[in-house]
Formats: structure tokens, C-alpha cells, sequence
């Protein structure tokens, strides 16, 4: 497998040298709005420590990565009054992978609504920075 | 969330009601291959105590199926000498999920290969067989 790239855009993020649309932290996890959001409360969380997917990351680390994801599929199901959720991660470019650095996707679902494709177009600021808030107050609360 | 239903048909394959083509077992986690397979070597894995999906399951649990859940796609790809793999992973009707059992899906991924639409159908008992037993041997590697 290809070794991890140092200047991929989460390393950025991870590193501060980019901003994110960040929703929760601590020591070893962190969470982002994904700014091309396939549904409102697409939400990314990804490992602090390299790993370019699920085939070199650390068994504790990647535990640690879906408890966190579990507490973001709650609260952003709770946020945007969802109807579900779907849990998606890519390992490879074959298999959709475009940022190498771990990271699993939260993707509310809402009955009817189908997903939206990713344009490369990134969503209105003032709309991920208003979900942003949402999904932080349904964590904290 | 609507309860679990005991009679879901993981449910029945845990309790050894009806057969599976298993792959790996342990005392939390069972997998085995998925019947109808977006690709070779589709999996699923899941946790043998009742949840119904991630909104509803232990953290504890949880973190020890995503660690079943490395391994086997680790072994797939080895095993099916594939170019990658996608996790993935339902939450509730309106999200894609049919099989009311928190559960994995690993799924090989080819390059050029488009995934096969679920049709139904399931795939040929001796080629799941066949599949089963190369994931088994890669996983023991």
C-alpha cells in the first residue's frame, strides 16, 4: 500500500494550516462538517494519528474513531431530525477514497430525499457554519 | 427507535436457526458472507448481542466489531486481490437498512468493476462456499 501523505488536505486541517467547519475534538479524534455535503449534517470524523485508511490504522485508534462517529450519527439523527443514517468508508481510490487519511462519513438520511452527488461545488458557508452549531448543541446536550 | 425484533434474520442465524457461510467467530462477533454480494467476497459483520443499529448499540460492542470489521476487510483484499474496499453501514429504512441487526458490509472493490445492483437473487451456494473458504484461508494466513 501507498505510504501516507504528510501533505494530504486532513493533515492540513489536523495540522491548522486550513480551517474546517470543526464539531468535536479531543486527544485523539476529530470531527468536521464535510463542506460538499451529500445531505444536510454530512459529517466527516477522522483519526489525529496518519493512517491512510482501514488497512494500516491502529485497531485502538480506529475503535476510538467509530465510538466518536457513533456519538455523531446520534446527534446529528437528533440535530436534523433525520430518518436515519448511513456510515460510510472508502479505503483506496478504486474503492472512492479521495483524501488518504482515514475518515468515516455520517450521512443523515431524510424519507424521500435522495442524496445529492458530489458536484465539487462546496455548500454555502453560512449554512455549514449554521449546522455546525446544530450538531455541536445536540452533542452537548 | 423502534425496538429489536427478535425475529430478524441475523437474529435466526445466531441463534443457528438458519445457516450462514461464516468466516470468522468469536465471543462478540460473527461474519459471514452476504448472499447476495455487491462484489466477491462481500461480507457482513456483526455483533452477537442484540442492537438493532449504531444508534442503539454498546460502545464497547461496537468498537469491537469495527476491530472484526479491519480484519476481515484487510484479509478481503488480500484474499480477492482486490484494489480496495468500502464499509459500510445502515441506519434505519429510510437510510438503506433491510436487516434490522447493526451489521458491517465489506465490499471488495475492483478496478473498472461497477458494484451489482441488489437484485434479490441469491448468488450460487457453492461459488459462496468457494468464496467463504478463500476469505477463511486469509484470514488464518
Amino acid at each position: 500500500m501507498t505510504a501516507y501523505d504528510v501533505d494530504n488536505i486532513f493533515a492540513k486541517i489536523l495540522r491548522g494550516d486550513i480551517p474546517a467547519y470543526k464539531v468535536y475534538e479531543d486527544d485523539d479524534v476529530l470531527a468536521f462538517m464535510d463542506v460538499m455535503p451529500q445531505s444536510d449534517g454530512h459529517t466527516l470524523i477522522l483519526p489525529k494519528t496518519p493512517a491512510r485508511n482501514i488497512l494500516d490504522v491502529e485497531p485502538d485508534v480506529l475503535a476510538k474513531v467509530i465510538k466518536v462517529t457513533q456519538k455523531i450519527a446520534k446527534a446529528a439523527v437528533k440535530a436534523f431530525e433525520a430518518d436515519g443514517a448511513v456510515i460510510m468508508q472508502y479505503n483506496e481510490a478504486p474503492a472512492g477514497q479521495t483524501v488518504f487519511h482515514l475518515h468515516f462519513h455520517v450521512v443523515p438520511r431524510y424519507l424521500g430525499v435522495p442524496l445529492r452527488p458530489h458536484t465539487g461545488k462546496m455548500a454555502d458557508a453560512a449554512l455549514l457554519t449554521a449546522h455546525a452549531e446544530k450538531l455541536k448543541a445536540a452533542l452537548a446536550a
